[in-house]
């Protein structure tokens, strides 16, 4: 067990968040305000330079680091000599709004209704990295200084994949030499409990391509004759991955890296009921797989999603046309050990062996991420998040989403967590994206009971007492 | 070999043709000026009526045949006693003249340009059975009456598939007691060369929808978790053709009705050069299939194609996305023995086996038809092209082409031939379709020629010295 976070400090930290609950609003509203579209360059160098200035007031030595995109912010602090380093990553960055039309109340007007604030960047992700923001302020208001060291990154192209992330940080690694990274995005369970969460799937995601004669042509005149790029695509595709749900593609499943006893007990924990499920979904039954579980359906095994396949007619009733070019969209969602890379390459293999005259192009990629569920500092944060909402957070072996967490856990060599503050219904990437307050306000204050727990390990693991 | 064709009637019908090219010229464009679109419900009634009369005219018993849809005209004149009855057949109505922008003169509006009239219905099929009803004209004239039987039947409803002529035919099969079904639809050769066609391959046409989740899903989520629509499809739709080609609908192939050795020599004779068809189509090689030649492709073997295959993401680049509907359309060429409602029925419990959620929906069926090539009015009909022509047409065992051929060799048991007489570029179906009017007096001629060989054939035969 980690050693208990001083009670009166907690207890100090809340009354402060309750009186300054319409400050801290207004600051999650200025900066929302700001737009910071990375897709559309909208904002971005505005918003990165108004980001570093709030750390700096807090006592951060706070900079934009330059990236060949966007930059990021670099802001670090210095808590007592020994004590834990956590870096805390966020971004600044947003998804475009899309059409305004959607929005009940416009994307970069924030609006309070029913107890949260609507705008683009409410939840994803200004709202949950301001919360460490202002936890460190409260920490340093109330103790004149930070427990640990912190470290803020602040991406600028999170919503574009993160693509020069990496190099970035391994040019400063020297600064950001941690005990763990700690990193507050997306949504917590439906039930409103939060969720620890050790390791994300990667993504691959690719075009297929495929063309057959030079023009559409009459299919009663060369049915047989012309090469069909739908047959194409659908003859690849089968071969990709087969009618059982097992991909086929050569070489893929053998990089999985088999999951460990606490990850597999984990899973089990969190099994959910399948009835649920496809009543959520409205599906009348499960996807073909060999997976013996749920679980193992999202988070042991890689999938391989056909995300839009077009080709030829598409009008009522028939055209009897044999079509000259079709395409499928496809992403691959990767698991411990699959290198992006490396299933990049076994994926170009595959087709250049089974459809030679394909076209393929990569879209996008991300390798996963893992951190192994005995880090020493995963009690402490969860513990703090016991300390401030009286209930155990879910711990989560593997989980979705398309965070940039492998930049630590595999270029940096750290153990990387995921804590989101977000409500269940916060409608990223959708319109009407929002934060609901009590979300944003216990934020602030789980952030301040992790880095007081943290501190509280540090000083275990010196002394030698605590249980690694 | 038949009896020679009277030369003096055929130099006379010559000589009456060149003389009278601009009056018929003139029918020509008056009827095509009648819009008859059935598909669109445009003027069909009138062209019925109108070709009806011109019939009658012609000194034909004609009259309009009801239907369950648009009438069929259909229009006697006997020959003399014993002579051969041949029926020829053909349609009034005409394709949706499309967007009027992509005509060069208005689809209605027939005009001349560089020898071609250029109109809706010019080739397809006016201009081609207007040639047989001015050659039964001609020859009354020249000769007092009709050298054998002819009865013409004109579809109001072929560019819909003719849905309603079975019945309608069967209700008056006493009066097409006929020898011999002439069809003159299409093109020529590109070379110029007529061609005899003695069987039509049939068509399927069918759709294949399938449905996952209630709506789309984050493929990150939920990617081996809900059913994928588009995978449902690729995976039905590989159990339907294998890579090499195959149709793998059990039953499918066992139906086919081998090629007699006369129809195997002639479809060798016209075995194209797979280079020149692969410069023709602009395709890099020719499909997959188990079949030796060109002419296995497209005579000997069903084929299956996808017309079009659409789900899912659609726009640039990528979105994870698992789509929640999928839809395929694809059609079935079938040949001699592959009845299409048996055909339809096999593709019924292959989809049900295969894929049971998958919804399927019929579009549209023409049973193959076949006619021996031995049929003893085949030679009188290449006699007469060569007679006027000078050259032996080809002889096609099977073509492409969705004429109800089969409504007379299958449901009436009657021999059925067909003699296109349009010009290759003939673009039917297409904007700016077109008669060559070289073709379109060509045609007249050869039908005299065709009729008045018939009777010599009828003679010879009834006299029992011909070869049968």
């Amino acid at each position: 067990m980690s050693e208990p976070i001083d009670p009166d400090l907690l207890a100090a930290t809340d009354r402060l968040v309750d009186e300054r609950r319409q400050r801290y609003l207004d600051r999650l509203r200025d900066y929302v305000r700001m737009p910071s579209v990375s897709a559309e360059d909208l904002g971005v160098a505005e918003t990165g330079a108004y980001i570093r200035d709030v750390l700096a007031d807090g006592g951060f030595d706070a900079r934009l680091l330059p990236t060949a995109g966007h930059p990021a912010v670099l802001a670090r602090r210095d808590g007592p000599p020994g004590s834990p380093h956590v870096v805390i990553y966020g971004h600044y960055d947003v998804q475009p709004a899309g059409d305004d039309a959607l929005w009940d109340s416009p994307p970069f007007a924030p609006e309070v209704r029913g107890g949260k604030l609507f705008g683009r960047g409410t939840a994803d992700n200004k709202g949950q990295h301001l919360a460490h923001v202002i936890a460190t302020e409260l920490l340093v208001e109330l103790t004149g200084g930070l427990p640990c060291t912190v470290t803020f990154v602040l991406d600028g192209e999170e919503e574009l994949g993160s693509p020069h992330l990496e190099p970035a940080l391994l040019a400063v690694r020297d600064q950001l030499a941690a005990d763990l990274v700690l990193v507050s995005d997306g949504p917590m369970d439906p039930t409103g409990r939060h969720q620890l969460v050790y390791g994300l799937r990667g993504v691959l995601a690719f075009e297929m391509s495929a063309t057959g004669a030079a023009r559409d042509l009459h299919s009663g005149h060369f049915g047989e004759i012309a090469p069909n790029p739908l047959w194409t695509l659908v003859h690849l595709l089968a071969s990709m991955k087969d009618s059982d749900g097992t991909i086929t593609i050569d070489g893929v499943n053998e990089l999985v890296a088999p999951m460990g006893e606490a990850e597999r007990a984990a899973m089990a924990a969190l099994e959910p009921d399948p009835a649920t499920v496809l009543a959520t979904i409205g599906a009348p039954k499960l996807a073909p797989s060999p997976a013996a579980t749920l679980g193992e359906r999202s988070m042991a095994r890689p999938t391989l999603t056909i995300n839009g396949l077009h080709g030829g007619y598409d009008g009522p009733k028939i055209k009897t046309v044999l079509p000259h070019t079709a395409v499928a969209k496809c992403d691959l969602r990767l698991v411990d050990g699959q290198d992006a890379d490396t299933v990049w390459r076994l994926v170009q293999e595959h087709v250049r062996r089974h459809a030679p005259g394909v076209r393929l192009t990569r879209h996008g990629a991300m390798h996963p991420s893992r951190t192994p569920m005995d880090t020493p500092y995963a009690a402490p944060v969860a513990h703090a998040v016991r300390a401030v909402t009286g209930r155990e957070p879910l711990h989560v072996p593997v989980a979705g989403g398309s965070l940039p967490m492998w930049v630590f856990t595999r270029s940096l060599g750290l153990p990387a967590l995921l804590l989101p503050f977000g409500n269940y219904d916060e409608a990223n990437h959708a319109p009407n994206e929002n934060l609901d307050l009590t979300c944003f306000y216990q934020g602030i204050r789980i952030s301040a009971a992790v880095l007081l727990a943290l501190a509280a390990e540090g000083r275990v693991r010196r002394s030698g007492t605590g249980t690694p």
